[in-house]
């Protein structure tokens, strides 16, 4: 159904409420996790809805939608305020937590499993290409911004890596750096597949979120500079503190900020 | 708290068994995400079990926690299996969702909105570095991967280009390549914002899904060639049958897959 046809100038009115509300929000989201609000405070409705041509009712409706998903909270007389900083966490770098918070605030990690396995799962043996019923280590990780729960991580390591940065300040660090000191080379990349779910209630009792509530599922396997997986992890992140970020390029993952080839110098003779 | 220290051997008994069943859903979720399962019929609960050292009880609220996310039907006496093959949209490159989905199964477009709008509203002009007050076009499209929604796609783009794509196929076409057509080059980049949030009851009645079930909300931002931005989409996926996909690499976004640069030739004399 085409509801209006080119020239249509129902912008307006023509639109049922909750479309008008749920871009509104889209909108509002965007500006918040771009740290639009300084100072945290909204407009109030009357100025919103003058802002974005929207009707008292819709602002409502998406002020609500913005709540429900944690973005926001309404006082009665304090008005409306964002109640975190919605971090983005780039997706065009291999980098860990810490790292990529650095400057926003501290990570600290509550370790709530670091431990010798003496066979891993299957899967995930075949995931790290060591053999069926090989050993391991397993890390848990409940990771904190600022002493707020941000996500919950679970690495399994190659016995081989794993056995050192068992040994390794855990509290403090990213596995990243434990593991190119174990290794004694750099990570070279990461195979990373994002899922969004409902939290599920144990996990949304350790992140401090409702059960159901969306997080983000990130199945991460990272392996060395010469391709030897090491790390096959399972992140869970609180989809109300933390927002994915890309740049995609038309002409494919790495086609415009390579280091453009030297002149080509003119043959003499 | 460290449960469980170096050289512990409680792998199977000691966490507490929505630990195990969550960690085991992991493995599942990326295996029915990877196309594990050939036909799409799970093993039964005893050699799950088996498999992943798991008690039966973890077993099957791994499996129920599957079955909330809508990736799985149990049914008595028919077993597991997974209700819909779960695609990979890659964050390497720009694509549409057609071009994307080529092979998988066929895209149709149902178009809900496709108007011009006199004035944008002020947040999407300014996304889109046009003057406040100036108009654009909207396009609102419910996508369907062979029959069954996948997406809503919301696109305001500027006016130049925006009246020629409303011209264009919208039913049947990404509207990258429309795009690409009105304004006669490629599109160069886009900056994409990956937000995990709750449905909306108006969105998720689009969707076929539950209200608040977990879903991708994305803004994109896409440029043409010279950096102009043309198109800011809102765009909702639905993730039961959606997952993204990056390669990350440790030393930056290119620095990997750049084309060598020619070997230095000897000077002659």
């Amino acid at each position: 159904m085409v509801r209006a046809t080119v020239g249509g100038m129902d912008h307006h009115g023509g639109r049922p409420r909750a479309e008008r509300a749920r871009q509104l929000a889209d909108v509002l989201r965007q500006q918040i996790t771009d740290g639009g609000f300084r100072g945290g405070a909204l407009p109030d409705e009357r100025v919103l809805g003058t802002r974005f041509a929207a009707s008292r009712n819709a602002v409502r409706q998406a002020l609500s939608l913005l709540r429900q998903e944690g973005l926001i909270t309404r006082r009665r007389g304090v008005g409306t305020s964002v109640v975190l900083p919605k971090y983005g966490h780039g997706l065009d770098r291999l980098t860990g937590l810490a790292e990529e918070l650095t400057g926003r605030g501290t990570v600290t990690n509550e370790v709530r499993v670091a431990e010798e396995v003496p066979v891993l799962p299957a899967a995930i043996a075949a995931r790290l290409e060591v053999p069926a019923g090989a050993g391991g280590v397993r890390v848990e990780r409940l990771r904190r911004l600022d002493g707020l729960p941000l996500s919950l991580d679970t690495s399994y390591l190659t016995a081989d890596i794993g056995r050192t940065v068992l040994t390794g300040d855990l509290a403090a660090r990213d596995v990243f750096g434990l593991i190119e000191e174990a290794a004694g080379v750099r990570l070279g990349r990461a195979e990373v597949t994002v899922h969004a779910v409902g939290a599920d209630p144990d996990t949304a009792g350790l992140l401090g979120i409702g059960a159901g509530a969306a997080v983000f599922a990130l199945e991460r396997l990272t392996r060395l500079a010469d391709g030897r997986p090491v790390d096959v992890e399972s992140v869970r992140v609180r989809a109300d503190r933390m927002t994915l970020r890309a740049t995609l390029y038309r002409d494919g993952p790495r086609a415009t900020a390579c280091p453009r080839p030297p002149p080509v110098r003119p043959r003499r003779g």
